[in-house]
């Protein structure tokens, strides 16, 4: 045995090893950029789907609002929210950990560590603009923009522009960020499990709580405190159907929120080699096909039809449902999931719009907001303990309560409480605060003549000639 | 020498050669995943195609007959199909071949097997729910629901919504399934290389014959059974134009089409360590390009003007037709193949409309039908040798009559012809049957108003003044 | 030691290798398929963002010009635009180096050899028919297309479509092509470093100058030499504003947009296993974000209302801004880059409207001409030093001015005036021979009844009332 050539097969093993790592992390960095690029084009499905679900007079305002929704969320989450939410997220392994981000801000109490908020990478710094980071970054970007965009529907028709940019703002730099901190950046939401032995705490895989009860919790905040559309509801509190103006609209807005959907879900393992990712697309498809086919016969039972928007709302529930469980969960499960979503979302919305008395013209609080708490009580009921060893520190597999972990879904429900309360309040205060400083709702008179010339200045539609009506007939309700 | 060192130095090789193995799978179970994703986009392309072509009346009807087809596809391929197509289709070795479903009824005649259907991996239960098996799933279902689709083109605006549910839910589980068995499921089709010496069997690399004959007799026949639509056909017999209610909607289907075909064909392979990838894919792009060009020259040529919806007709021609031989043809084959389809989807939806008095809305039997015969006709003439070594086990490269193989042109012949009578068998008796139990066609009034408020409750553009013009005028032509 | 043992090591180690390579190569090569495919998409929203910012007498025509622009670009970059191209760029070894392209036709002047255009691959000949050549084509093909599509928005409304066609043949197979060589296929402005010492060279990471200056110096041209739109400047020059028909359209169109550059940017590193692919991504949705709300802001303090029209050409300005320095710069820096757009693309399109008494319907030339620019010179002001090493055969990493690099802003510059005089003068001879040959302009007469009926032989709606109105209410400017 010669010395040098034992030397150079070690040489080479170890350049070997390098390389397939390198290998392993452009991979996982490359899957998971294109599942980024597929979540952001879900905004241009939440576009479509609440502008046509809204009438022609304010179509450019609400495809305005969806658009810059993305713009400002942004900046926002560049400046701010980042840092708020991962800044103390730590090495981000799967992308070759190129960079730490590990400030955490905590409280200890009782001698257990609560992680608050995160307190670094603010304004992306050129330290920390490295591939893994940038690949982070752009990830949750995309995730915290769909849930600032989930107002926006249900507070269609009557909300101010300017209202609408301070509110993306706020819910972009702080409220959003915060609250996936506790879930997602190692908060206590996260450290349930290790600081109290409830599974492996509140865990939401792609998004339930953290971006769709968010989105849907701030919507009925909103659309609560900017009152109904005028002509929504009767002298007698009995409301009145406003249909959306593009049906077609709204159905190709739904079709690219289920293709952009493969990015949400799928891609939030963050990790190309961790190949759950197909099991998961699978139940991701599974349950947005039983949400619609479920909404579908309930109101063809119910109404007589199968109303193409119920249709369209139940893929959306179902979709929503599944995206906490998606890679937990047995096939049968996640049928089961999206089947109990899609006739949730038409009993939630009756439920809002007849006993809360709430006008939220696209369903967003029925479809996000109750379909996104549905979700995070799916996974803590049909967890079948296959998948998920090590999530949160907790060694063993996530297992719901019809597997035997109760502790997995008491963490569930404490993240929906939490969820509620703190969106609930900050919603409440940044909507009272920006009323006060700018108002929320626009004027009567805009209202009834459509916000798009008043507050955009184009009319959506310039040669439709009832675009053009004579005045009085225009604040009708179709 | 130290044995140790040694011992170390081949575990290490081992641990390496593992992780290599692990990366390939995971690189192809993302690529094949992507290109699923791109397949389902796809449904949105055909729902504005097939609506943009048909008029704003049945808009509503249209669009959710698309829509629903891809949920109620999904139900039917999860429960029945998947196993009835993939049962007996054995590991699935580019995505790591974790479980195997090796369950395919077959039939032994003079000697010979002939697989019939698979016969295992229905209602996915747990133990197969893999990553392979849930990847090889999602793949397969997109191409499913992709046939499923395009009948609903052919029946647009009489077909009854109910029927439309039932005959979808028979060719999700059913009809094409067991075809797609023949063909890429191990079944008979498939062997007639190893069986007969004919070149490599029935060779059809993305679905030319399984998808989109498929698609296409199916349509030819539900458009016949169906008839024509009120104002289609004079007296004498002479069609009448029926203008499709937005020609950008239907270009930008087209588009939405031509980009989910990157999908469609390239991700065929099963596997991005197959680096034909590249050829297909350009393949793919160059036949869309010459189906486009052709068909323009050709109705500018005989009408006077290049009509868009022709333009958009001849492009999908063209990815229709090169879908079969994409892996197995030159570029300038490519282009030829195109350009041949993009002039014979004029002359064969003339033929249909003007010989066969049948009225297809859309031009489905014309882009599906005959250019998906066209595509197999195709591949059997033009394979160039150059790819394809092992396919369906029989060794050398697919090469097609024009190259010296007239076996492999025949093998393809016969999987044209066994398409159009199992397929058109089986739809008719479908129809059939379902016409009995629930009727096919709505009523000539509904017809008249146009389907959207009687079969689905809703009117596509509310809106518009046109849509709640006066009786009498709703039945026109436009 | 026993010999057979060391080889054995020896001959795994070697395989392993090669095993390593051709998973990196699979991976890039997927990788820059999957950008391609975004990239084609981004056709479509070329074809939204400009039909929805026409009339709707022209819909059909627009849309058309956007649909066979992509058509006709693929058949003439095949035939010859990609030989000149890219006929000397020699291996392509991040796709595996399976063929080389190597004959680059050069002149030599006072010793130094100056790249003219590529002399090989046209047609793809068969025995370059490989997955190296064949990736490497249709990621330059999807490119071309972007640029062919630009000139159909400044042109629309009255561009005659057979002069459309002959124009789109010419930039396809020689005008782009050429300039693409002299910075992507190893022409002289890629050799200015290599030659002069100008930094390292003429750079442009994603295509400010290939794609989107060749597109908007030709949009200027073309739309010079047409003449405006009847209406649109009155007899004291003052313009008349014609609103776009189609605003959600527009918008969607330009979320597609956006979302295709997800492919256009990233993709341009030609490899996953460049990590930097993350940060460019980053940088692109940076610029994307603060050009629109930088427009919105300042169109808003302006004009009093965020007009979405101009929201949307912001964040296209920002995307064309940061296509060229999207991989050197920092996120700050990308921010302020799109932000500069932003208001730049404003500023411009009224002068090109109210100073050059140019017609230029979607303000291309502002968008992509003049924001093109832009993008070379930020790139040669804000690249910070930390990526690009060896670039053009120069070694360290791309350096702009405010970093010290004043030869890099000089080569940059140089690229600026090549491409504004090359283009500028093949564009007018172009349009100088077609005229004559078949004129460039419809008639007046077809220009106020509308383009749809008499060029393409449909109307975009035929159901519209507005689409059938009298005569002499038509040629209005809304």
């Amino acid at each position: 045995m010669i010395d040098p050539q034992l030397t150079d097969i070690a040489k080479q093993l170890a350049e070997l090893k390098t390389s397939a790592a390198d290998m392993a992390t452009a991979t996982n960095i490359v899957w998971t950029l294109v599942c980024a690029f597929l979540v952001m084009f879900m905004q241009a499905g939440f576009a479509l789907v609440e502008t046509g679900l809204c009438r022609r007079k304010n179509a450019a305002h609400v495809m305005a609002m969806n658009f810059l929704v993305y713009a400002i969320g942004i900046i926002g989450f560049w400046a701010i929210g980042f840092g708020l939410q991962m800044g103390g997220v730590g090495a981000m392994a799967t992308f070759g950990g190129d960079a730490t981000l590990s400030n955490e801000v905590t409280i200890t109490l009782a001698g257990k560590t609560f992680g608050l908020f995160g307190g670094s990478g603010f304004f992306l710094p050129l330290a920390s603009y490295t591939p893994a980071v940038a690949t982070m970054f752009i990830f949750q970007m995309v995730f915290m923009d769909t849930a600032c965009t989930i107002p926006t529907g249900a507070m269609a028709e009557r909300w101010k522009f300017i209202s609408f940019v301070l509110f993306t703002l706020v819910i972009s730099t702080v409220i959003y960020p915060i609250y996936a901190n506790w879930v997602w950046g190692g908060g206590w939401l996260a450290t349930l499990g290790s600081n109290f032995g409830l599974g492996h705490g509140h865990v939401d895989f792609a998004g339930s709580s953290v971006v769709h009860m968010t989105g849907g919790v701030a919507a009925l905040v909103g659309a609560k405190m900017l009152g109904a559309r005028i002509g929504k509801f009767n002298k007698d509190g009995s409301p009145n159907a406003i249909p959306g103006h593009n049906i077609p609209m709204a159905l190709l807005g739904t079709f690219i929120l289920a293709f952009g959907w493969f990015g949400f879900n799928p891609g939030s393992t963050l990790a190309a080699t961790d190949t759950r990712i197909a099991v998961v697309a699978v139940n991701t498809m599974l349950a947005s096909a039983s949400g619609a086919i479920a909404a579908g016969i309930y109101v063809w039972t119910r109404y007589g039809r199968p109303d193409p928007t119920w249709l369209a709302n139940g893929m959306l529930a179902g979709l929503v449902a599944i995206t906490a469980p998606c890679a937990f969960v047995s096939a049968s499960s996640a049928l089961l999931i999206g089947a109990i979503a899609g006739v949730l979302v038409v009993l939630a919305a009756l439920f809002v719009e007849q006993k809360l008395k709430i006008d939220d013209p696209v369903g967003a609080v029925a479809v996000h907001g109750v379909n996104g708490a549905w979700g995070i009580l799916a996974l803590g009921l049909f967890s079948n303990g296959t998948y998920g060893d090590g999530l949160n520190g907790v060694s063993g597999k996530v297992t719901g309560l019809l597997y035997g972990d109760s502790g997995q879904f008491f963490a569930e429900c404490i993240g929906i409480v939490t969820n509620v309360v703190y969106v609930g309040a900050m919603t409440a205060i940044a909507f009272f605060i920006i009323g006060k400083l700018v108002g929320n709702r626009v004027s009567a008179e805009d209202e009834l003549t459509g916000l798009d010339v008043p507050e955009m200045g184009v009319l959506a539609y310039p040669e439709d000639a009832e675009a053009r009506l004579p005045k009085g007939m225009e604040g009708s309700p179709t």
